[in-house]
């Protein structure tokens, strides 16, 4: 049962190597998971997989580890960004955990005409990121960037990676993925894309229009929709 | 402006016809929204569509509203039900709301032996489901049955209606829909089916095992995903 505990430490990760567990941590294992030394739980840090680890001391203030066998390596998400303006908190947080669940490797927060939220907390964003990862079984934490303005996004753009462009005003048209190879989808705020960003949008020629059904879709539905379908053609679902 | 405010009704729709609106929605559309007599709203009961109505006559206890246009024709959802296990209560509610927007027309809550959730207030979920339907434009509100044994609900089973059995143990498969026509997608609880359970639909001839892709989905995660790959395959997607 204990080894079914799963943290993500940024340290490295190896056999015998002795990972230093903060605080916070800590008090997870042992307070509220009633663990003790002599105990296992599994590691990951995003770049050397899965490892069971024994827990060898164990105090208020933080325990040691030891990496004892590995139990899974490591897993690379596809190469499929998030670009999304954020939504209510918890609505924004359930976004990046769904994501991170269904496979993307890097969450970009936009900030778009139509706003719905004035703030970011990137850190409370990036801390769901990792317990979804260690929730979901992942090896990754995608990094959840900090917000930027969409226009200096697109300025920047690497045009060889494909946006796919949710725009709910093709609701009921056909859903098609255009090409392989690096992606990212684009979610809008609640009330949609303003008509110069709409305009810019469609004049890209790495943007690609997604049509996600007949019903407006949420924010978040929308991008977990457009993840799924993406994953089930071009991602790691095939 | 507030043309765009729908609202459930369960009550005949039609050139001229008067709706009397209850107190809690009458609440809403004055008090929250602050709309008056002479404004509009947009009504659907599921079965005649969607209609422009003016509110003719606001009191505290109600107001009566006339349908002027029809703005939207009746549309069904695919024959699509959701079973799933309830799991704690927001993610449910979270489960229902997505389930309505993404398009399902039945949902059916199941018993199974890992529980996650002792009660399931079918009310407050039916609730979601209006509240969802109202938001996406949908002109349909499924229903949310009474939670019954899954052995139950298998047991007076339909065959000719294909389920698709989310089945974490299958990580990393396939995923595939082995057929058209009536479908069901079930998902359990945190936890997975018992070993019973899964023998049991396993040898059932109208189950299918769905994969989901290599991490292990949350429940609520599951159920979106699958909708998602249905309605593009077999749904009002494509």
């Amino acid at each position: 049962m204990s080894a079914r505990i799963r943290l993500y430490v940024d340290q490295p990760l190896g056999k015998g190597q002795a990972v230093s567990v903060g605080a916070d941590q800590t008090h997870y294992l042992t307070s509220v998971m009633r663990l003790g030394a002599g105990e296992t739980v599994l590691l990951f840090n995003g770049r050397d997989g899965e490892w069971r680890a024994e827990l060898a001391e164990v105090a208020r203030r933080g325990a040691i580890a030891i990496c004892a066998v590995q139990t899974a390596s490591q897993r690379m998400p596809p190469d499929l960004w998030l670009l999304f303006a954020p939504v209510k908190r918890d609505r924004t947080s359930f976004m990046v955990e769904k994501a991170v669940e269904l496979g993307v490797a890097r969450l970009l927060p936009v900030a778009t005409r139509h706003r719905n939220s004035e703030r970011l907390r990137t850190d409370k964003q990036q801390a769901h990121a990792v317990e979804a990862a260690e929730q979901c079984g992942a090896t990754f934490v995608p990094e959840v960037a900090e917000l930027q303005p969409l226009d200096h996004v697109l300025a920047g753009w690497d045009a060889t990676r494909t946006i796919y462009w949710c725009d709910e005003t093709r609701a009921g048209q056909k859903t098609a993925f255009a090409t392989s190879g690096p992606a990212a989808i684009l979610i809008g705020p609640e009330g949609g894309f303003s008509v110069d960003e709409s305009r810019h949008l469609a004049g890209l020629p790495y943007v690609t229009p997604l049509a996600l059904g007949p019903r407006i879709l949420r924010a978040e539905t929308a991008a977990l929709a457009a993840i799924t379908l993406w994953q089930a053609a071009q991602g790691d679902w095939r």
